[in-house]
């Protein structure tokens, strides 16, 4: 194992992986912007290094600063969390290729997944069912015209290294197809530095369901079941649960067991999400996820693994210890993202200072965060900063343990996602099970 | 499902019931002392009323007063907690002749086992192994020494109402046989209204392992497994753990089935923990426990059963819903006792107000307590406020995880016993599970 692992990023995440650290005995090394000098990923670590400014582009993102911290630091590996830089191919490319080791999946097979073309190909010739579509790059209006009169509108034109709705755009008519191609080539050129982008059928009300994959480098492939992550506002998750409510068990074995062979074509190694859309009874690949997710947590809760903990070991090379009937995922888990948004003003981001912050507590509790009270959220990164799950033995108790947690929260001094997640808890819709990605936005928002 | 329960407790255990209240859709009614009158307990409530001054013989123990606020309440039910009238038979029967629902076992069978002579007698019909004593009272230092000679020394001379260590004395030779059989006399007639006392072979250095069970009135009895409590001092638990480390599979299995055994027998009803001493690969029946108990959390982690909802669901008539095969403790859990004692100076408590409190969170992390931040610890109860239970893979695990939110927590304005724990922690014994109930007095603490 490790004896000393720097970590590439802050909030929540950061902290997670130093309580990871600290639970195998390795130290951890925090890196800090202006803005985080005291946040709680700092005050946890064993070290922490300054390596910027509170833009993320001069410190989070800064791959010069991170390794200098980590050369200062003397780790012997790097966890670069989720954002910022977990995907990017030429970070772990750099790590990989310096005196570090690289916490997360080889830079070639996040080269593989990064671009969604050659993801679906893999996945194609790995007998993974994906959605109708190119395999190839488009560039010219005709090419896509050509393919709405063969699979029909809408078609969704997304930008090849693009993710979580962005470079993102749907064509419901041929009229639209000229703006919206120039609108994702344009977004992903600017966000993904890739203009490269492809078509697929756009499925208009399906559920999003995903698989977590755990591989080690001894040619051991794990899935860990799948998690439902339907609630979204903007293509941005809010709720995430386990196990998908929508899922026969047949159907079930069957996603599963394709995420694994699709992951293992690619000979993927360290932990991964492979993301799936469910419509009228089938499911189809969209993208993998090459690192650790938010919702992570979720699967840590039904099955008792620490993920975190094992993207260390298998990092480290040691090999999984649990073979695929070893896990069984038990009961149902919820977990609801804490945002500092107004829910009645459009989700915008208010940061500010928690006054209050007094998180729920008791059975079938969990809240992984990066704040205490008193702190501040800064106004530069994601809003999110406190993740409450709630575990029960079937859905109905996680519900009732989320309404009861919920209420228990007490956060004063930002407003917060709290409401849109009581409100969800007590609508009709979600607790029958009759949600769609299009709910959130559509229907519960609407009334 | 009753509509309306009264908890005649405070603190942690009446917030926990609370929580399951809520869960369940019932409304909670709590009550207070003078001293709770802002407490946690009250706070989280539906309804609160006062029953009286801070004295626990004037509010918690006034069964008149708790009737009359279950009354006012209009409540369905009332929930004992543990401790205060938990162990009251005469309070149960009161309760059972009254309009409201008993939620713990009925009183008949709580009589059965509170006599502590009569629970042996019935353990050794059901064939569940008694350590060696008298099934009868003793009264004079004659039959002691005849014990003695026929068993040899120690004895334990055990008050029949006793319980938690109270009314128990040891004679190590037939010196000390009048003065401690006076002794054991005088304290079951002070403390448990019961001058009755019995005999048993006293064993110097077992292990304390009990087993949950659950009953409903359909004659459907199961375990949840055990728990090593063995970490003590006084004969207070201070640390719990489940599974017991000391247990090969076979004897956990003889254990728990003569728990369900001697249960059934007995035509016990609601939750209870059956306790026993276990020495030289050998366990003996001590007492049943006929309520919720502190650490009835453990198993809640390893089993994702809510002991306390279905406590409720039991006393509402319903019947168990899982198998015995149904249950399967996964993993290893440890609950952390933190009592505003301070352990550097014999364990003394000392009340105050909480300054500061954070507690723990993430992965494996649940806490239970009856306190916020700026909250005081009165001085007229016991000093436990709140329970720090980590969940593992295994043992390592849950000490290694055990050791990172002891670290996490922050607590000012009183000393705790989380320096004890951390103690605990990195004891090379305890970690070898080379402990037994005598360790933490005649070894840990006397380094």
């Amino acid at each position: 194992m490790f004896e000393k692992v720097l970590i590439a990023n802050r909030d929540e995440i950061a902290v997670r992986v130093i309580q990871a650290c600290s639970e195998l005995g390795v130290e951890a090394v925090a890196v800090y912007s202006d803005a985080d000098e005291d946040a709680k990923h700092v005050r946890l670590a064993d070290e922490a290094y300054h390596i910027g400014n509170s833009k993320a582009k001069e410190s989070y993102l800064d791959q010069d600063a991170l390794l200098e911290a980590a050369r200062a630091a003397d780790a012997d590996a790097i966890h670069p969390g989720y954002g910022f830089l977990a995907e990017s191919e030429s970070f772990a490319a750099t790590v990989e290729a310096s005196e570090f080791e690289w916490i997360g999946p080889p830079s070639d097979v996040m080269a593989d997944f990064g671009e969604k073309t050659k993801a679906r190909k893999i996945m194609e010739a790995a007998d993974v069912p994906i959605v109708p579509g190119t395999t190839e790059p488009v560039t010219s209006p005709d090419e896509v015209e050509a393919f709405g009169e063969e699979h029909g509108y809408p078609i969704a034109i997304k930008a090849d290294g693009g993710g979580g709705g962005r470079g993102l755009k749907i064509a419901y008519g041929p009229d639209e197809i000229e703006s919206k191609l120039q609108e994702a080539i344009r977004e992903g050129d600017a966000y993904f530095d890739n203009p490269s982008v492809y078509l697929e059928r756009f499925l208009e009300d399906p559920r999003h369901i995903e698989v977590q994959i755990i591989a080690d480098e001894h040619g051991n492939v794990r899935h860990l079941g799948e998690r439902d992550c339907s609630i979204q506002r903007r293509q941005q998750k809010l709720v995430e649960e386990s196990p998908s409510p929508v899922l026969d068990e047949e159907t079930r074995a069957e996603l599963c067991d394709a995420a694994c062979r699709g992951a293992a074509s690619a000979d993927y190694v360290n932990a991964g999400t492979v993301e799936f859309l469910y419509e009228g009874g089938e499911f189809y690949f969209i993208e993998v996820n090459a690192r650790i997710q938010v919702e992570h947590t979720v699967t840590e809760q039904l099955t008792g693994i620490d993920l975190v903990k094992w993207q260390l070991r298998v990092a480290a090379g040691e090999e999984l210890t649990f073979s695929q009937d070893d896990i069984e995922p038990r009961g149902a888990a919820i977990e609801f993202r804490i945002n500092a948004e107004d829910p009645d003003n459009d989700f915008i981001p208010l940061p500010g200072t928690l006054s209050t912050y007094r998180p729920a507590r008791g059975i079938g509790v969990r809240v992984d965060d990066g704040v205490d009270e008193g702190d501040s959220i800064a106004p530069f990164y994601d809003s999110m900063f406190a993740k409450l799950v709630v575990t029960g033995e079937d859905r109905a108790e996680a519900i009732a343990r989320g309404k009861r947690a919920l209420e228990e929260t007490t956060i004063d001094g930002v407003p917060t996602t709290i409401p849109f997640h009581k409100l969800l808890l007590e609508d009709e819709g979600f607790v029958a099970n009759e949600h769609t990605t299009t709910y959130v936005e559509n229907d519960l928002l609407e009334r």
